[in-house]
């Protein structure tokens, strides 16, 4: 095995390091992020670090780098209170990684890269038309990591829409069968294949 | 598209829902996380709920559910400080998995799967010695999500081992050729394959 003390880590390159320390925690769920600012400009932009914090109540996090370097995504949610998260499919992943350019506030990322906003009837919030697995989340609290600068922005999900036959009799949903992929490091996408699901594990098994 | 509004899944069956909803958030990071107790007393058990937190500082977090639901993990890493997380390949998957069993704090998963705890030079707390990429943490704070008593667990990394020949130029490290997975839901298992790697996206492309 090759070692790599974190004192020399900290000696690399920026971007070496960068990509090496977002390469090690493993495979991402990437979704594209919808919001609209108080006058109902959209922003649609790319996150990667997508996590899993409850299933009832059913609540979703993301983590929002310091606010310097991306605002538009968590100053709109704060100003509205919602925001919609969008599965990625490979046959729109150029545009969806364009997404990440640093556009001005006044762009609108449904515009500027060529993918379609849609609205449900019950809200002002753009979804991406071409994800077949996308949902609506309302903000419950944003939590600093105060040793980065960073945020855990906490939501709780609304509404769900899913294409058709990917849901299971048992409530898992097959996302790969939507199309749904997945991303490493900084700039690695992939598509997934199921190995198998597994029986809950017991103790005198 | 279907369209299922929270109060709709509010009302399904417990496991449904929790399938539904884990599976939401997309493709997961999964690992075995390594710790002892103040006795020197191994754990081991499988963590989904991986997420990158920042570069430089190296930070990477996990969730962990609720303490009365999954304290072992939790109270060992507050007790010495240091926790390893190990990547999970398919070859050991069914061993990897039954970490998640509900085993007593007196017993060492590594013996209970038939996983090989390993120990470096500068280190107690025990690396899985099948996984071709694991690493150390140091932890750095306990963050609360009150909504649901969950826990962000921040560790910083310090060292890292990866097997050879998965380190790219540029940092990137090409963890699906270690045979890395990725997980999705409670207890379905993905291997994934690289689509591409994409250029960092500007505005006027």
């Amino acid at each position: 095995m090759l070692h790599f003390p974190i004192n020399e880590i900290k000696k690399w390159d920026r971007f070496y390091r960068t990509n090496f320390i977002n390469s090690l925690s493993g495979f991402k769920s990437v979704s594209l992020i919808g919001t609209v600012n108080k006058n109902g400009q959209p922003n649609l932009a790319i996150f990667s670090n997508i996590v899993h914090i409850g299933a009832d109540p059913a609540l979703i996090g993301f983590i929002n780098r310091p606010v310097e370097a991306a605002p538009h995504t968590l100053l709109n949610i704060q100003a509205t209170g919602f925001y919609s998260i969008n599965h990625i499919q490979q046959n729109f992943l150029q545009q969806a990684h364009q997404t990440s350019a640093k556009y001005d506030a006044t762009v609108d990322e449904f515009v500027a890269t060529g993918l379609t906003a849609i609205y449900e009837k019950h809200s002002t919030i753009p979804f991406v038309a071409e994800s077949n697995i996308r949902y609506l989340l309302k903000l419950i609290e944003v939590v600093p990591i105060k040793h980065n600068n960073t945020f855990l922005v906490l939501g709780e999900v609304t509404d769900v829409y899913l294409t058709d036959n990917i849901l299971k009799e048992d409530g898992f949903i097959e996302i790969e069968k939507a199309g749904s992929i997945a991303s490493l490091g900084i700039d690695g996408y992939y598509k997934c294949e199921m190995i198998r699901r597994l029986k809950y594990a017991k103790v005198d098994k």
